[in-house]
């Protein structure tokens, strides 16, 4: 944690302190090893970055008096839409992408996606948002992504994706495509990444139609939470 | 698992058959789910990439008549030096790395790392090698990298890393740094890698006078098994 996100509901009403209990709190105590005095870099939700001074710390609650400054790091212009992957890759990936500066995040379908995952806790709204907060705390940000559920391949790509793509460069990254993945590009991006096995025909046919760029990464199959990182890299 | 790599010890003697038991056959059997007559891709280790056709499969083995008739994919021109992370982090960064065509890395100490990283059971030679493996398995690989571990800063920076960099483009990724790091590179490149907080001012100085360039990914802070990506997929 290089920064302790904060919360409305950390701070003590009306005044400048919060008071924070259980994740957090055993965090400082036992990996920050801070004490009374000490200074953290913390950071208020979808606000600002500053500090939080230690005024107590003790077995029960830790509390700060806290004072904010600094705008968050700029996220990256990018949509990226994935096939769902499987759940502990989900979690990895999410938190990848919101360290990254991701923003906005679509989970859609496909033929390889399989059934199962749609069912799993990982999707669970709480269970997204202990990632995309962790991911923030990770690269000291502020900005909770927006995460979509789209199970439904066909009304996505047909009714949604037109809107979402328009004005941006639209790709989709599909394993064994000649194209490379463009680098250092200077406007917003749509980025589609398909499941390990690679969208089926009619899928990245229905991308095609929409003006998608198929690119590749050569000829590796790379997981989710590695490929996510590779060509964020690449494009910004 | 993308590819089955197989060991000279798999094979029957003087045959192209393999005969394979454990985690391989046990793969094949519950997520392959594959039958007689299928056929698998399969590669040697640091060899060629083939097909496997099962010619055998029961609840105790896995029988294949092995064809290996190309290359592996090239790996990357990159040797990778890192601070040594936590384990969990060391096992997916050799994960990530080695499914990116990395094929030569170093861990190194830095004063930022902690001592009991050291001890860490992720160190055994067999250990490090199952995450290679994985990698390999995943990327559809053969050439397993090399790992090297030097615990000892100085003399690693002195007496080896000049004559490791010289030829190549001398990278060291320092949070912080103004210059960002270079897109799409046409020569070899050593890369360094700091821990999280980053190389202290004596260690970046050492790098410096060495002739390495400080660069930077902006003001995020990464784990190490996305920061590895987001690089090689830039430089890449």
């Amino acid at each position: 944690m290089n920064l302790i996100l904060l919360f409305p509901a950390d701070f003590i009403l009306n005044t400048n302190r919060v008071r924070l209990t259980g994740r957090r709190h055993t965090h400082v105590m036992s990996v920050h090893k801070a004490g009374v005095g000490d200074e953290l870099c913390v950071g208020m939700l979808d606000a600002k970055i500053g500090t939080g001074k230690i005024t107590a710390l003790d077995k029960d609650k830790l509390e700060m008096e806290v004072a904010l400054e600094r705008d968050p790091p700029a996220g990256l212009p990018v949509t990226l839409i994935m096939a769902l992957p499987r759940p502990p890759m989900l979690r990895r990936t999410l938190f990848a992408a919101t360290s990254m500066g991701v923003k906005r995040i679509y989970l859609i379908n496909s033929f390889r996606v399989e059934k199962t995952f749609w069912q799993s806790h990982a999707l669970r709204e709480e269970d997204i948002r202990d990632q995309l907060v962790l991911g923030l705390e990770q690269a000291r940000d502020t900005r909770l992504p927006e995460v979509f559920l789209r199970p439904k391949f066909k009304p996505f790509v047909e009714d949604e994706l037109p809107q979402l793509a328009a004005g941006t460069l639209p790709l989709v990254a599909h394993p064994g495509s000649v194209t490379s993945c463009p680098r250092g590009v200077d406007r917003p991006v749509t980025l589609v990444i398909g499941p390990e096995g690679g969208f089926i025909p009619y899928e990245i046919e229905k991308f095609l139609e929409l003006g998608f760029n198929a690119v590749g990464l050569g000829e590796r199959i790379l997981r989710f939470e590695t490929v996510v990182p590779a060509i964020l890299g690449r494009l910004f």
